[in-house]
């Protein structure tokens, strides 16, 4: 059985139920079939204690384009672990995430996923895992 | 040279500058020598699109459990990796994470988080490693 | 359906067919439900250049605790990630490792291993997961 | 100061030294700064219970890799983290371990490790994290 291939505007669409991601202002900029690319555009909110951008922060930035590229064949998929490597701290206006499948079977998917700040230097890496499950995706019917 | 240990007090007005904490509702409980127990009231910004606490959640619970402990010993500290295991989804209305030290030596430090519900399951498990800086903390003047 | 238990003697009859786990001189000294403890007499062949036990050493140790814990419920299991951390230089005669089942759900099941050495400090710790199989265990002929 | 580029040459009599390596059969193949290529024949000695490459053998080679990219520079490093995900079961004749510097500074250096079968295919990937000392590498007077 084939995959589907959602479209950005699809996958918007079913991310857009994602409260998380919208309080924290991430935006799905780029798909393509197992690759996604999302961005933040940082806040004083998103700051440590130090004025850098939070690791939670990174992280939830790299779920979701692990997330983004994951969902991007049309079927539901969840991340089951993430090993993340912070190299530099973030200070620029805008942070982005791009995720790139490395392996897909029926069951598991391994992504690699760079963060990088605005002037393209890597601020963390992260390798993940996404359990596939057998639903289809359902969309929003908004 | 030995190291301080700092008080529940002196650690919540330390991270009392961390916006993104706040932002998310991160509370300190408890700390020790080593160890910090941190936790969250879930509201629905928490959430993802299927109703779940959000992995980014999760994450930025189990990342300040563990900065935390690190700073317990009173030396500044920041996490170089964080490998997350994600197990069960969140659907209680409080969750914890609590962060034991491993190891530690001049340099490098590492730590356990478990992040769990309101009823004691185990959502997810954390390992990370912390880079323990030169400095001691500077306290905030406020 | 009941997973089954095996006994310490049918987990090594299984494993007495790992090959490089015999040429390691991996034991397998003790298995539960979910958990198990194996150890290694450290060699001269085990050591890397500046004369502790090698990364790679401590890796196959705290593998086949994992994976002997992951069969011990009678299932073939298979590890999909393992996140090490290195904390202390193994320089003792014997080493151990002790695999811990945190979760286990009907795919996907979750470890702690902590390799130690001979006086039980630390050496190593690692966070797995293993993918569990829709087969019963084969015990080997033999 | 400058870090010291090491020739493959200089790189492989330093790590003539590891007995481990030698005993697993490992071969470094190319260094250049911040990156270098390792290799093994697979053997009978190799293998699992399955007739696969043994977990710890993939791990051994991937780790080799990063130490020889790590030293490349001319400074001892020992790996303090490494993530390993496991995706496809090796079962060719000879497999190859690729590593790549993504950050380093004083302290801290990144890698990916990437580990292919005869044929390219990815077997395992690998993030790992090495704490590099203040000392050259001494090259080993032999």
């Amino acid at each position: 059985m084939h995959d589907i291939h959602l479209s950005l505007e699809q996958l918007r669409r079913y991310f857009s139920r994602d409260a998380f991601a919208e309080f924290c202002g991430v935006e799905i900029e780029e798909v393509g079939p197992g690759r996604a690319r999302v961005s933040l555009k940082v806040e004083p909110r998103h700051l440590n204690g130090l004025g850098m951008v939070h690791g939670g922060v990174l992280f939830t930035l790299a779920d979701m384009a692990l997330a983004a590229a994951a969902h991007s064949r049309g079927r539901s998929a969840v991340a089951v672990t993430a090993s993340m490597s912070f190299m530099k701290a973030g200070m620029t206006d805008v942070i982005h995430a791009e995720a790139r499948e490395v392996s897909r079977n029926r069951r598991l998917a391994t992504y690699t996923v760079q963060v990088t700040d605005g002037s393209g230097e890597a601020l963390c890496l992260c390798q993940g895992t996404a359990y596939i499950r057998a639903e289809t995706l359902q969309e929003s019917p908004g």
